[in-house]
């Protein structure tokens, strides 16, 4: 007997945006290891599962990847069906391939359920394509949580040429403007906060690369965010009324 | 009385990869504009809507833009709920954008529902991670549709500094390599072409960016693929083949 691990994107939170395999997938889990970002919404979709959060938790840190691997692979081994829950996507900036690898390593069968990413959604929910004709025929999509990580992004890209989307840089932003603009981003170049996409206390902010790197936007390195820049926050103008004005129709 | 239009992202293929939005909003629609990759278990799901195809088929082409526009902004007028249904995402290449600014100048009241985009899931479903710790910490996704969107967009990125995902790029991939190749990226850099992600039909090549310029990947233009350049690439020869046996488990 084997169990079998389903490593499973949750998406921007609100539960609508799971695809149906997820759905399918959580109510038939007997346990759940979970993210710090997965809603409470989607985790009582997993009715009959033991839940366990493996993220990070108000200033605690988040649980050893070696210690997620190993939980992961014994509950299989005695049978179980784990689902590995992430926020977004599993294979954005989740880890996912690590414990993909852990449990090729451990000889556990498993499958990837992508998820919808907030790379591409938090902008769209906020009336911001990220590609648009005749403004960006391309985006680059990169991790906030460390100058390491988007530094040397940013030193490989020439400045203003395509739609920058920075993940997990709220409370960085002031940084991260500061690096575009020292690599000869323009100071007026567009750029947009978009915070808690698709949940109920969701909120934008749209100013520029100068303004960002004034300390304009709200800064909470506590809230989920996603930094949006390039000429295509210009939209976020001229659709998020009509969108927001929507959700009284629906 | 009014209408109202969706604008839905109808993910890679797999309707159990449709988001929960997608679903309830296809069941309740009385009109779906759909685009030609969209699979045929997905517009299923609309049994009470009258469908259209508006996208590319068999050499000819697809409706002209502003003719879509039209038909969902007349229908919309008429109190017809309309679902506006993209392969992937709406906005990846999507020219959700322009739709939206269309029903946004006849005030005709729309949403966004963002869907699965290949751009991650394609590499995802067939065991490569976009993002990987000490691989990439980023990735840049372009259109492979025409030389113009493509060759400014090679331009701008230090050549292998992150994975670099290309769509619509079947049939153009001898091209796509050589503009890349002509750019400084290494020969051996890794490449793989991901044909028809999530369906029965569903195929991976995988080679180096050397390879794919002498034509060695399989070239049919008629078949959607994505594109993956980068070392990322690499996991897929040890993730797959357990990603494919756990297809039995489940």
């Amino acid at each position: 007997m084997t169990g079998f691990v389903s490593l499973v994107g949750a998406g921007p939170g609100d539960p609508s945006l799971l695809t149906r395999a997820a759905v399918q997938r959580l109510r038939r889990a007997d346990l759940v290891l979970y993210d710090a970002l997965v809603s409470p919404e989607t985790l009582a979709i997993a009715r009959r599962a033991r839940r366990f959060s493996v993220g990070k938790r108000a200033g605690r840190p988040s649980m050893p990847q070696d210690t997620i691997h190993r939980l992961m692979i014994r509950a299989a081994r005695r049978g179980v069906r784990v689902v590995r829950l992430k926020g977004g996507d599993p294979f954005v900036f989740g880890r996912g391939g690590e414990e993909a690898l852990a449990l090729r390593a451990a000889g556990v069968p498993f499958e990837v359920i992508p998820g919808i990413s907030s790379a591409v959604a938090a902008p769209a929910l906020s009336g911001i394509p990220v590609t648009h004709r005749g403004v960006t025929s391309a985006f680059t999509v990169v991790s906030g949580h460390a100058r390491s990580s988007y530094e040397p992004v940013f030193d490989a890209i020439r400045p203003g040429t395509m739609t920058l989307i920075v993940m997990m840089g709220t409370g960085a932003q002031i940084d991260i403007a500061s690096a575009l603009l020292a690599r000869g981003w323009p100071a007026a170049t567009p750029a947009a906060i978009v915070y808690a996409a698709s949940r109920d206390d969701s909120e934008t902010w749209t100013g520029t690369l100068a303004s960002l790197h004034r300390g304009d936007g709200p800064i909470d390195p506590t809230r989920p965010g996603t930094l949006v820049i390039g000429d295509v926050v210009k939209l976020h103008d001229v659709l998020a009324e009509q969108i927001e004005s929507a959700e009284q129709v629906v």
